[in-house]
């Protein structure tokens, strides 16, 4: 199975007066990953974007293991970890400098159209990103 | 079973390109939610602080119904799904101006020491919240 | 001349570890009262979005003179500093619960189309607003 | 004099509905210039929070030339514009991916004790710093 690695490092203001990263940023990490992983498909999100259609989050599980510190790197690991042609749910695992698993999760996302947020068929109206994400899933 | 309603007013700054109120920020919301409901309970997050306790988040889970956009406003409303004594699951529902459900999700949290991150019982250490928790459950 | 004064309560989500309010919020609370005071003249900023019209910040000074930490309420006000019917600054004054200046500073707006960035002027384009500033501003 | 320039790649989430980044997201991205710019001193800002001293902000201006847009990418160029023992004031040039000026400003900075906010001269308590520092100026 395709995976995505990407180094993150912790910018002072994800922080929290906990101390730690605060629990919504690593949603946005997730996007991070999610990012990379698509450009190491050979495509980029933003081009998606100028055909009209964007990518809603459907729903997202986080599960926190063990919190990441300012002065740390970061590390997420993006796959995709279920797609039907319509609906592509990606799976993320972030670890810290000593490999330790932080935070675990998944997003689940649809297609649709910008300006009437009606669903869109992944397989029909992008067949190469189709192809890519059924190879990615090791499912050809 | 008590339940608390906050209206939030969506900032501009919570908007994404996409037009509507960007995924992570539903969790800030539910954190404003959350800090709501302990006050109607009659307590205040920031003095548990005080003492020297956290209280991290162990798993999140977040349902995407439908977008928010600015102009609009939204309400969160926020309950105690599960309590044991050591961990507390709220529940929320966030519902927009005209009461149609936006998302819906939960977070579980446990508290711990400030300084070690190490667990430390709801129910021993802050009987009083122990016992609102328990009565707002409708367990009493 | 005229001004709004806003309450805010600080996010938990808004600290850093440093403890206090991060300083890169307070230029989203100075949106927060940049709005409320559009919306204390009778206008919508999201309806002047809706014609076409967005409204980038061209410069933003900030004076940080004490920090605001979580569980204190701030209050922002904010009012027009100057207006030449093409450029509007606002200037804005954050206090703590107990009357204290806690930030200072101003940000200058013009107004250009959405799809071009190109500049508009206030004065043709919402003649009612080009007014409202007009006399915000206590020139009539 | 010396500077640094460090690539920052756009996230989705520092967009907002006005299709750029997000004002006050380049204040966050400063931070992230002055973290590398001192890291190429050889320091680390996080082992000055070790030894219980933090960098709070005085002031901030920043000038927003033209927008960035998500898909492209950005460099932050930091060095110091002025410093005197106590006060350190940091510049900054963002450019895109065109070499064109995107947004220029500057902060000033004091340390001060974390649990007191009380003033502590960076001269006298950090030695090391003020010496490269000072060296970093063009003033040896």
């Amino acid at each position: 199975m395709k995976k995505n690695k990407t180094q993150i490092k912790v910018r002072y203001q994800e922080t929290d007066q906990m101390g730690v990263v605060y629990h919504a940023n690593y949603l946005i990490w997730f996007e991070i990953g999610r990012t990379a992983f698509i450009e190491d498909l050979g495509f980029q999100y933003h081009e998606m974007e100028s055909a009209g259609i964007v990518s809603p989050v459907v729903d997202a599980h986080v599960y926190f293991k063990q919190p990441i510190r300012y002065g740390q790197n970061a590390y997420v690991e993006t796959w995709i970890e279920n797609y039907d042609g319509l609906r592509t749910t990606y799976g993320y695992e972030i670890t810290n400098d000593l490999g330790n698993i932080a935070v675990t999760g998944t997003t689940k996302h649809v297609i649709v159209k910008k300006d009437s947020f009606r669903p869109v068929s992944l397989r029909r109206s992008f067949p190469d990103w189709h192809q890519a994400y059924t190879n990615a899933l090791g499912e050809d």
